[in-house]
């Protein structure tokens, strides 16, 4: 935690890809370096698009408001991820809320001055671009598997997803647990909780996952991967 | 359908927003201007991003195939949008396959020249970016709604979308017609055939849509719009 913004974890972030230094120096110094508390809000769903923020350390979680006050979660977002891309670069209203789900560093740019930097260095936008292009992809995907695939498969695909995003290896396997909770994995795979909660007790009877008091362990990862198929 | 690639509708397309006269050329200089039969594959799933579409008229259709052969339809695409851009910008394999679904005239680049074009032109970057924020936005809406919402508010959203995509203006309101299909329909809402059946039926007799041989007539577009919501 104690990693300053030029340590090496900010250059490897996709908008910091490729780039020669004085591009990379420019977009850092273009940059002011934030730590946030758990719990904290970064952007409203709705809110103008006034900054865009990649993530340094910690994770947050992005998720929507319906017009019936519902709330789902959309994804959670780690080091490295840029937060507010699609909204920034479009020039619309946030589409979702992001909070910190952990304490968090991250870097904020300004709309404008990102905008700028875009304008003035093409590897910057190709950067951006890249990032964009994406994040559709990962939506495309998600669109195609919530028409198509069956609970069993989308559920699987989730798992798999936040164990490589925010798992954490034991003797046993990967863990998910907090801030990840199932309510999280029944709204990102688009079913109840209590339609989770079957498919996983049927999973740890097959010894694929193990569960625990808020917390699932992936013990058989290539059997979800096969189930996600 | 006399159209040369220089008529007007071209030029609005999203990639020639704003630009100036001497851009605006240099793009369309790029392009060669392709007309294909009712039928053709623009390209497969999985191909890889060799070239870039602008449909100037026609109507191309994007769909997916799973694993298991199973087919599902994204979206349509009219004139002035970009085919295959998120693939192309990105360079991943094309995620969908596109087909025209009528008879289409089609401006085309290839990858290196349009990731060129951008590298050299700013605002074209800066269009391109627009245009992938678009398709990333539109689809984080889908994935919301297939998580959140009810079947009769995601139909009433697709068919609001084609009614102002593909509709055409009739006596009793917009027309809905060959090429799109029920099967469509249930598809790019995520649902069967005989649901789709069912709950047009039902508006039909709450006179918000009208029914016929292969045509879907919005009588109410506010009273779906409502429901949408």
């Amino acid at each position: 935690m104690n990693q300053s913004p030029q340590s090496m974890r900010v250059c490897e972030g996709s908008l910091f890809s490729d780039l020669d230094r004085e591009t990379a120096d420019a977009l850092l110094n273009a940059a002011t370096y934030r730590q946030i508390a758990e719990g904290m809000t970064l952007f409203h769903q709705g809110d103008a698009p006034s900054q865009l923020f990649q993530v340094v350390t910690g994770l947050v979680k992005l998720s929507r408001v319906s017009t019936d006050g519902s709330q789902t979660t959309l994804r959670f977002m780690g080091p490295g991820e840029l937060v507010g891309c699609v909204a920034v670069f479009q020039q619309f209203p946030f589409p979702a809320t992001a909070i910190a789900s952990k304490p968090c560093s991250l870097l904020c740019w300004g709309a404008s001055q990102i905008l700028d930097l875009i304008h003035r260095y093409p590897p910057v936008a190709s950067n951006a671009l890249k990032t964009v292009g994406g994040r559709a992809r990962e939506m495309i995907e998600r669109v195609t598997d919530l028409s198509a695939k069956g609970v069993e498969a989308r559920l699987a695909g989730v798992l798999l997803r936040l164990a490589s995003q925010v798992g954490r290896n034991s003797p046993d396997g990967v863990e998910i647990t907090h801030p990840v909770t199932r309510n999280d994995m029944a709204e990102m795979t688009g079913v109840t909780y209590f339609t989770v909660s079957r498919v996983l007790s049927a999973w740890q009877r097959q010894q694929i996952v193990r569960l625990g008091r808020e917390r699932v362990i992936v013990i058989e990862p290539h059997r979800l991967a096969q189930i996600a198929d």
